[in-house]
């Protein structure tokens, strides 16, 4: 028996819900591709119209609430659906429905001298948790993901979004149970007072996995309680450094990229580093750039020696995620000032070099310490997507299991099989 | 800063070794497979030579306590050094020397359409704590592996063992200067009033991994305290199930192995499930081959009404890993029976089928739930040696990173890298 909750029960309903989830996962490890993706299948064409009229009812309802609340414009986007939304989303699930079935799959075959055929198959994890903030696609992305591994999953979204939430993981009962799946693959739990988050902390022997997804306070105080097995999806104070050698047209393009193609994310750029041997001549370049994109520049002293007019940069700034147009500044004396200044402020998360010196690129990619280190690329390619790995759950800090993005095979374990003829062991 | 512990100071001593041990990851993770090879097998040399005698010395006090104590003499043959021992002990050491560097491996490389070149690369985990019992071999194991893998290690040893342990771990400081490498890479703790493991299990962002590796009360302490990663080395409680269509030859065979071939180990059979189709069969050969070995049979009904001299088994019997020539076997409903008691029973570690039908094998490997499982041959493949990863810290029974036996690949994390020339995302 898992202790579910260390106090008395007041989350005996949490525990029901998680053993009701927990009931789909040997149905769901024993399932075919076939049905899991025909269930899946079914979702995206609800999510196109039968149900999309249930699901945006909610959302608005959602929405108006959190204008009520005084909630950002930033929010209110963010929280919003609509019929282009739902169709992305559909779109989203049949992708991931195409996607080649990660369960069953073999790894590192080998043959061992005394025959033994042994190999790792994927498995599915058993049942994931996700607690997560405001974007209600979320819901579904999570829910297609761990249905299609195999995985009975448990959704906790934000308050704001819990109507939404609700109609949208609902969406999923019906295709599971003509697929022959269990209902219970798929669960929402209604956010409450945030006890039913630290029950799922303490669901040991229920919970194979629990996600945080969302502000740091969220994903730090889900790390803090966790007795479960977690991987975080932390905040990106993300670097792109300009080594002396770099070509710096391709150094500005990257450097945009980074910041502006879409700077609300984790994986956009937030500080710049400029080695001293270039930054008379890229500094005020750079900055002339990025300010024609709207974008606020905080630099330290050296950078306010050649651009006076500059915002000062505090050392707060070095370690904020700003996710928005805001760029913090620094000179550094080349690639070894960049590795110490990214040892100290970087978060692990996306950190990339721009140099025309193969040597450096590659002992920047040794040293520095992130789920994600790129040579003469835009940090905005860490993302499941853009890897290759079709679709993702979020992107892993952690360095167990899975750093960087979260696909199909990070959703799987590897167990190990052998096939004999009568071993045994001498 | 990392909160080490939650009360007033008692633990200033384990956040200052674990600060200087993590000051020695950086420099890990930047040194060659020369520098790591050298330092071994100058720790080899040691063992074999000029650390003898102090080792012997040390190891004699412990054993000397234990046997005042009223240790069994199990436990007094567990903590036992001698020469041959360290010998063994130095050609283990030398064996992790002679295995391929694993830091800096690639793997699923690829080149995206955009012509990105991505990987990943294995890179050292950064701060292994290791908490362990009895066996003083397990220091130099661990701290051979840890080494090679670029992980600086804080060991933890049993209190029955502490002298052993600490010039055990002593041995590394000189290898590893002469190396150009930081003697912190391998801390050694003393045992304490247990405290120091409560603070081990709380120091998130110093520690990147903890294992706890010894009997069910220490792991599951430690699973129930900790804040930082762990991989559980669990009880196993494995099962061999002889289906009706099995070579009864080669069950037996394989039913002795895995009982009898050393029971003392977590991958040695624990209970021995018979298929009724081949129960009058198999049960009372298997029993007199099992007592003509010298094992106490425990069987259920079934069992009993078949040989009606041996022991009942309890339904405890089924939970219990006996770690000695004791034997719990029942008769089950064919397949469906076999599964059904593994869901209930198992612990996720080591299940063996032994049939003559591939579709019931490739059915008993999907469906099992465990870190390894075998079709026709013995439980005690479950090893790192066995399956060809050279060595091993321990096996995990933890579905996430590592499940089954955790070798030098297991040490390390995988970032994602990305060689680019330039590209941005549109």
């Amino acid at each position: 028996m898992a202790p579910v909750h260390d106090g008395d029960g007041p989350h005996s309903e949490v525990e029901v819900l998680l053993r009701s989830a927990r009931r789909a996962c040997g149905p769901l490890a024993r399932s075919s591709a076939e049905q899991r993706d025909a269930a899946l299948r079914a979702v995206a064409e609800a999510l196109r119209g039968p149900a999309r009229d249930a699901v945006l009812e909610a959302n608005a309802l959602d929405v108006a609430d959190a204008r009520r609340a005084g909630a950002s414009a930033a929010l209110l986007d963010r929280l919003r659906l609509d019929g282009v939304r739902l169709d992305a989303l559909a779109e989203a699930v049949e992708t991931v429905a195409g996607l080649p079935d990660p369960v069953g799959r073999l790894h590192d075959r080998r043959t061992l001298p005394n025959g033994l055929e042994v190999a790792r198959m994927n498995v599915p994890l058993g049942l994931v948790a996700l607690v997560y903030e405001s974007r209600p696609n979320v819901t579904v992305d999570a829910a297609a993901l761990c249905l299609k591994s195999g995985n009975a999953v448990v959704l906790r979204g934000g308050r704001e979004a819990a109507r939404s939430n609700a109609v949208l993981a609902s969406l999923f009962g019906g295709p599971l149970r003509q697929a022959g799946l269990p209902e219970s693959a798929v669960c929402h739990l209604p956010p409450g007072d945030r006890s039913e988050i630290v029950a799922l902390c303490r669901a040991v022997g229920l919970v194979d996995l629990l996600v945080p997804r969302g502000g740091p306070e969220l994903v730090e105080r889900v790390v803090a309680e966790a007795r479960v097995p977690v991987l975080q999806h932390a905040r990106g104070v993300c670097h792109v450094y300009v080594d002396g050698d770099a070509d710096l047209a391709m150094a500005e393009r990257i450097a945009l990229n980074a910041k502006v193609q879409r700077p609300g994310v984790c994986n956009a750029m937030e500080t710049l580093l400029v080695d001293r041997a270039c930054a008379p001549a890229f500094v005020p370049r750079i900055i002339r750039a990025m300010r024609a994109a709207g974008v606020e520049v905080r630099g330290d002293a050296s950078v306010q020696a050649l651009v006076p007019d500059v915002v000062p940069a505090t050392e707060a700034d070095f370690d904020t995620e700003h996710l928005a147009l805001v760029l913090s500044m620094a000179v550094v004396e080349g690639l070894e000032g960049a590795l110490a200044h990214i040892a100290r402020h970087g978060t692990r998360h996306t950190e990339a070099i721009v140099t025309s010196d193969p040597e450096k690129g590659r002992r920047f990619v040794r040293e520095v310490d992130a789920s994600l280190v790129l040579v003469n690329a835009s940090t905005r390619f860490n993302d499941g997507g853009q890897l290759g790995l079709g679709a993702e759950l979020g992107i892993s800090t952690t360095k167990l299991h899975a750093y960087g993005p979260m696909g199909l095979e990070e959703l799987c374990a590897r167990k190990w099989v052998a096939f004999g003829s009568g071993q045994v062991r001498a």
